[in-house]
């Protein structure tokens, strides 16, 4: 009796770790992920859905009205998906306006030009000017470690910041990486110094009069100067500008300031896993947008992706055995309040995401996921997601090590695995941030891509665990 | 003495093999290539050429004022780059031409619909409706063989062919190919059973309003009846109004019609190989294009990407051993006489082109090349070619089996190797024949990736042979 016993325990715990061990059936896999491509790419409704988003709602910066509607006409889709349960969570994000009259940013005594405006933007979470604008000289600089180096230099003058972004890196989003800290950090450090206030050049490869905005903070104590990116057209005429008149002047003038916070929500549904529901499956992006274009590549395209997951999943009838949760992020451009709300509330309550998955780099052909997490459980589940690549390599998806996605950083404590969608990025910066980020800049069959990569990599998660 | 000479002849064969089994320096390669995609990434003028060659120039249809002036633009362009020896390889092409009035395909008798214009273009090749047009009821098919099934029902019908291209095909090349059997050879198939006329659905997944024009071609003796293309959103709506009323008739009209020939040009430049210049590497694309749009992508693209691969391999002072010849080829599109004039003459003259490399499927972010060869000597040079493969999988080019390019494909009898570019596919039948097909369409960082990812292989092919 006793041995019967010892013998079922031991054949128990056997199916146990078959079922935690479980080999991945390339065959079945391949088989499977190729009807949910099919499913995507015949029956999709992503870009009907970011259609509605970006025409019929528009821009959603945090706090505005179009930010709030974003939230509703989600919600409303959301409702019609199947989930069991559909929720707003509620957040304090950032309100922040470009004021009524557009920034100015004016060369007002080149002997070359003479008097010349630049295309510019004021810089999202920026501060006004004096409302009748002021002049002053310009001190070109190309980091943030020259205002140190030229601080006496730089003191009553407005900085120009103009670096480029590198256009020899391949993956734009390293070029952009190192270039953005003169968005961001650039006003606080020229402020130290005594700067009146800062120019941006705009965060792309190309030579175009298009202005991207974008977050930037003023560091605590420091006078919060106005701060206006520039189109890389601008930047190229002013430094030329300046080398022929080092003395040359410009007017600014920005109406940007930040208001009171405002109220606004994380839109979640979830469907609760029928094997082991304490595990929580996350797919997302973020909702709000700057107030310039219409979020389409940023983040529209990530909301829908994370949306057709879920309708794909329906459609064919795959019920996770993990709870599957579709979180659309408040905040993501200018606070990251909407992200740590939700970690902070999901930590409260002692839930455990198995992994996160961000779709925040636009509606283009998938190439690949990366993944990232806590360094004492990474390298297990990494060599889990690589028994996938025979299955995902024909889709010419490929996996690797890196970042995840802004919004879902804040779980990493949890100690899941971290996930990015990663689309191709060659065309990303042509959008991002700017007047140009609209429903015709996304591909019908590049979106849907998207959804059907990402909904694979859920799908082969949720059966195989990590 | 004796010993001496066969040790000397020894170490002198081993010389020759090494040299032609040269190991591939992955380390050192992958450092030129490198410099490669910093070279184009940061001087390329494909981009800029490409602009002349779309906006001045524009639409280049055999036969045309546009196809002449094309020529002249790019043999001064190519007169710049320092090519050994520049020259136009006369050949003859046919002369089509679309007419002066607007072609016509009306539903006349929709209870639906009313009358109801179907959003059409004439196919390329095409001959004209008797001039005050004709009308007839329509059988609509899905396959050329349903015509032969269905033959009793032809006679005096306007054949109206409705197969979609598969979505579900990840590669849109693939969809394509198993569609476009009905706008080639649609018109002789139906004409063979006493149809009156054919309309051909778009061959585009998408389901929009732009009409996809392309060519088509006549059986021996088959009475030339008019054949249009018409949207996809026009095909929707005719199937749906068939299906209402079997009996409608459409009104169609064309003044298509085919000219007699005219004298044409490849443009062709050479660089003099340094060691072996018997030996010929190709690099091309097709000049001449649809009249439709501005033939950006198809094959403006191929064209500039090929100008590039000579720049940037001068550029960098890369002077290739093997003779480096970069062919604009007339014709493409509709008879394919400048690539069958190529291998003509070149066969002529007893020449060996040991790789020929044609880039005409867009302008698209690249993803690898697709090789095509004699059964002979195919898998050999294959291998050697996967040899590349570490130097070149960091860019994101795989390299595949499958077809190459029309205009090289002529010279496969002298048992080189025939190889096609492969950007990414997704966004190609957008625009693929139609007037969508502008310099708006192509991305500048995607097309200059394409030159770096050509001029790579012509490096390295060039530098270890096949």
């Amino acid at each position: 009796m006793k041995q019967y016993t010892i013998a079922s325990l031991t054949a128990l715990l056997l199916v146990i770790c078959v079922s935690l061990h479980a080999q991945v059936d390339t065959d079945v896999e391949s088989f499977q992920v190729k009807a949910i491509y099919d499913e995507v790419l015949t029956h999709a409704e992503c870009y009907e859905w970011l259609r509605g988003l970006t025409k019929d709602v528009g821009p959603r910066l945090s706090g505005s009205p179009g930010g709030a509607a974003g939230v509703e006409y989600m919600k409303q889709i959301m409702d019609t998906l199947g989930f069991d349960t559909v929720w707003l969570q509620e957040c304090q994000v950032p309100h922040w306006s470009r004021g009524p009259k557009p920034e100015v940013a004016r060369i007002v005594n080149s002997s070359l030009l003479g008097t010349q405006d630049l295309i510019c933007t004021a810089l999202g979470n920026s501060e006004s000017s004096v409302s009748t604008g002021f002049s002053a000289p310009v001190i070109e600089v190309h980091s943030l470690d020259e205002v140190d180096e030229r601080a006496a230099e730089v003191k009553g003058k407005i900085v120009f910041y103009n670096r480029p972004m590198d256009p020899k890196q391949l993956r734009t989003f390293y070029a952009y990486g190192g270039a953005v800290d003169q968005r961001g950090a650039g006003a606080s450090r020229a402020s130290k110094h005594g700067a009146l206030g800062v120019l941006v050049r705009s965060m792309t490869t190309e030579i175009d009069d298009v202005p991207h905005t974008g977050g930037m903070w003023y560091d605590d104590g420091v006078e919060k100067i106005p701060a206006l990116a520039i189109a890389t057209s601008s930047a190229e005429l002013l430094s030329e500008a300046l080398g022929a008149d080092p003395d040359l002047q410009i007017y600014m003038r920005s109406d940007a300031k930040m208001l009171s916070d405002k109220t606004s929500y994380n839109v979640i549904g979830q469907i609760n896993g029928t094997e082991t529901p304490e595990n929580i499956l996350l797919v997302g992006g973020h909702l709000d947008s700057w107030d310039l274009g219409e979020g389409a590549h940023d983040d529209g395209a990530g909301c829908v992706h994370s949306l057709e997951v879920i309708r794909t999943m329906k459609a064919l009838g795959l019920s996770p055995k993990n709870t599957l949760r579709c979180v659309l992020f408040a905040n993501e451009e200018n606070g990251l309040q909407g992200g740590r709300k939700y970690a902070e509330v999901s930590n409260a309550k002692g839930e455990f995401h198995m992994a996160a998955l961000e779709s925040d780099a636009g509606g283009f052909t998938p190439r690949g996921f990366s993944l990232d997490g806590d360094r004492s459980v990474f390298e297990r589940k990494l060599s889990k997601v690589r028994e996938f690549n025979d299955i995902l390599q024909p889709y010419g998806l490929s996996i690797s090590v890196g970042g995840s996605g802004a919004d879902i950083s804040p779980l990493k404590s949890q100690k899941g695995l971290l996930i990015g969608f990663r689309p191709d990025s060659q065309r990303y910066f042509d959008y991002h941030h700017t007047a140009e980020d609209r429903f015709e800049a996304v591909n019908k069959r590049e979106l849907e891509l998207g959804a059907a990569a990402m909904t694979s990599l859920i799908y082969l998660i949720d059966k195989y665990g990590l």
